[in-house]
């Protein structure tokens, strides 16, 4: 029999795939509270407009379900989007537009368009994981810089900018979720968005802006996002490419996305889509145009914000209960998104923490597995959004009892 | 604005897709008869059966359905396809299976798992050209071998790797679709079956086996597949990878298909698939499931092939009397499939002939995209499943003529 190990493409070797994977198959106790996962909460599922919305395509158009449609996506379904994001001042084309298969479909794309093996990627420390393991795959090199209470350190971002000029390496691109981010929920004010593309600008370096969470916002005030303020300050823009999804907002299941940016960056991940999995199904496609157009968005939206927020009150309240100024535990309070990051003691190794805390019944996600480099072992991933409420308070106290336990 | 055409990754920047596609393009003329997509006909979709079975899952399953899913794919999918090819005395544990979203995503796993840039696979002369799309985009290098009546040269394939050998290369694998082949029709006879399995075994290289047609026989006796043949002859088999898909035996639209493999293969796809798009969409995977086990295949499969093997009788036989003896123009007759092959006179240059017929209103695609390197010009391939029978007559005739004023 054929040696595998041996013929697997060199930079496919020792890849791994998606670490919280790996992390959720450990939690096969019901027992287990799971702040875990990015996962909506089904409470949000507006399960009968869906049966509702199926019922209507199927009857009025299933031989072209059924059938291969367009590669890009359905019109109705492009036209829709770039009509959703005029909410947001966003003002696209046609050409503007690819309809994926799902945000982590977004970022493969945008990995195999831009990314040769040791090319440059900017991230933050830490930043989304699924971003890591997409551009993983290219074989690129990760250079981190340390994120702030307000986002990305533009200040400390520019100088490593600078320092790889000297060196001769321009990064490839700057990779950021501005909004509510994954993992921590920071948000990055408006002046570092600003000063963000003002980098790019300086340095002809593009940015990959990550939007799942863009429009659960609980607290404060909306801010532009860095592709609006781009087509702002810059002619219509061109230096941004934005990695949007269904999942966050409608529902994870459907699997469909959208990238939007320049046509001819475009027009290459509608080539790569072409080469990896022709058209994204027309089902999936055309339930995300009913949502988008005869659903009520804007009362669906609202009733997301009202529930994940009391839930997100109720944890960073039990959190201040059970883990009191002294107890050398500490956390990001989000104003949006599903996520917050608890530090606790530098000398906590989470990882290890993981598996005790599964003793407890209680499952958060490690936080090594959000750094492109150099992992700090001490943060933990929560998920506020899925667990019901007597669940997140039970929750926080279990990881209180554990983490007493452990340290 | 950046410079998009410098920002793209080496492999990419002259990478154009999947050509089919750009063909297509063309036939904006709805009077234009086209006989080059590789469509199933929607007089085979089950279409009362679909919207019941999409009815059902979405009473039972809708919380399930709206979530995030297991990303190697819904159990009862895998173990509807283990039973399914037990039919065709393939023998598979859970781990041997990986759902895909499409047999182009099929595809593009392997490619991405197994070649390195530069790495030798061996090809048929022609060969399905959205195999070669997925494996370009790793940058192997196409080595084929002129495909005969009876499938691929194996004699001439082992010369080749002999040859390869002496210059120190080995093959990273063997592509082939053995039954009813994309695009020529042709079907690979038994004893090559296993000469091909002793190539791979002599000199440790894979076999890549696309079966997306398998079942769509309508002549001649079902020969057993090479993952079967490879089982029975090898201690349960290993050296061979089976790409399969919905898409000809269901309906393309929903974009599902499956590879089978080795458990470590499998494994490695999906962590592959895990920073692609992670899950495949459950429902879409439910109505395979519900295709597999509650509709009646095997009648279906009868009325797929009798509808289909008509319209080939048709299509031949209209050929006939077009194209008499003398007309220097010969076609393949297959046992299956979708698709036949027409060789014209060997200075006739199909890509220009395709711009002649669109002024005819018929259109066929090109021979030249089916090949890996050093195209032949002077092929096309038709495909009879998707035009009706008057249709199918009427391109006969209009190729006929187009043919005659452009030679």
């Amino acid at each position: 029999m054929i040696d595998w190990t041996n013929q697997y493409a060199q930079e496919m070797k020792h890849f791994k795939g998606y670490p919280i994977g790996k992390t959720l198959k450990y939690l096969t106790d019901p027992e287990i509270i799971s702040l875990a996962g990015g996962l909506p909460s089904p409470q949000t599922f507006q399960t009968s407009e869906f049966r509702a919305a199926s019922e209507k395509i199927l009857k009025h158009d299933i031989d072209k379900i059924m059938q291969y449609s367009a590669i890009p996506g359905e019109e109705s379904l492009v036209d829709a989007v770039i009509q959703f994001l005029k909410r947001d001042n966003i003002s696209l084309d046609r050409q503007q537009v690819l309809i994926t298969t799902s945000g982590q479909h977004g970022l493969d794309l945008t990995g195999r368009a831009l990314l040769d093996k040791g090319d440059i990627v900017l991230v933050d420390r830490p930043t989304f994981a699924g971003a890591l393991v997409a551009f993983q795959m290219e074989a690129p090199r990760f250079v981190g810089v340390d994120i702030e209470p307000d986002g990305t350190n533009v200040a400390v971002l520019e100088q490593t900018i600078q320092q790889l000029k000297l060196e001769n390496k321009i990064p490839k691109f700057i990779y950021v979720v501005p909004d509510f981010q994954n993992p921590t929920g920071i948000t990055m004010g408006l002046e570092k968005r600003k000063a963000l593309l003002k980098i790019s600008y300086a340095f002809h370096i593009p940015i990959i802006e990550d939007s799942p969470y863009r429009d659960l916002r609980y607290h404060g005030q909306t801010l532009p996002s860095l592709f609006s303020l781009d087509q702002e300050l810059y002619e219509g823009g061109g230096n941004v490419i934005g990695v949007y999804t269904f999942s966050k907002i409608f529902c994870p299941g459907l699997r469909v996305g959208f990238n939007i940016g320049p046509p001819d960056v475009i027009q290459k991940m509608t080539n790569i889509k072409e080469g990896n999995i022709l058209n994204t199904p027309k089902y999936n496609q055309d339930m995300c145009t009913a949502y988008l157009t005869e659903m009520d968005v804007e009362a669906h939206f609202d009733r997301c914000r009202a529930y994940y927020q009391e839930k997100l009150a109720l944890f960073l309240e039990t959190m201040e209960t059970y883990f009191p100024d002294n107890s050398h535990v500490t956390w990001t309070i989000p104003q949006g998104g599903l996520f917050l990051w608890v530090t606790l003691a530098d000398h906590v190794d989470t990882a290890k923490l993981f598996f005790e805390a599964i003793k407890h019944q209680v499952a958060f996600v490690p936080g090594e597995q959000f750094y492109g480099e150099n992992p700090e072992k001490n943060h933990m991933r929560i998920n506020f959004s899925f667990s019901t409420k007597p669940q997140l308070v039970e929750a926080v106290k279990r990881l209180s009892t554990c983490i007493k336990s452990f340290v």
